[in-house]
């Protein structure tokens, strides 16, 4: 029963950021995101990682290693919309 | 030493959304954020809180106890400051 508990809190938390990224696509304005928190966010996940991959623990590697790609598509999707913005 | 990555990885994870919180401060626009990410985040890591808890482990209770202030303050700054574009 424990172990859903610990799941519920890495599936939102892992996910956490596909509300954002699906606001940026329908607004395509990124004008008021901070690009430095999800850099930040994209550099602790892949160290997460990392220490994941140290202590042979697979649910750490692939639930950050979910969360990194997420992080880079709402980077590039950032890019995106932020160049569209300047034209 | 494979202490300092992981520590690493939890403190930019923790203080992810704080250069977002400091952006909305400074820009007091907060159109293009997603409510639905904040609070997302918030169930996400009061629930890992609840887990670490259970796993009796003060360092997950603490970081997630320390995300969870982090991100109620984005959502008290995000509902002031979109109450004011409204008006």
């Amino acid at each position: 029963m424990w172990y859903l508990v610990g799941a519920a809190a890495a599936v939102l938390t892992t996910f956490g950021f596909v509300p954002q990224i699906l606001k940026m696509r329908r607004t395509r304005s990124v004008k008021d995101i901070s690009l430095l928190t999800l850099v930040q966010f994209s550099v602790g996940v892949a160290i997460w990682g990392i220490y994941g991959w140290h202590l042979k623990d697979p649910v750490i590697v692939a639930a950050n290693l979910i969360s990194l790609l997420i992080l880079l598509s709402a980077i590039a999707m950032y890019l995106k919309y932020r160049r569209a913005t300047l034209r």
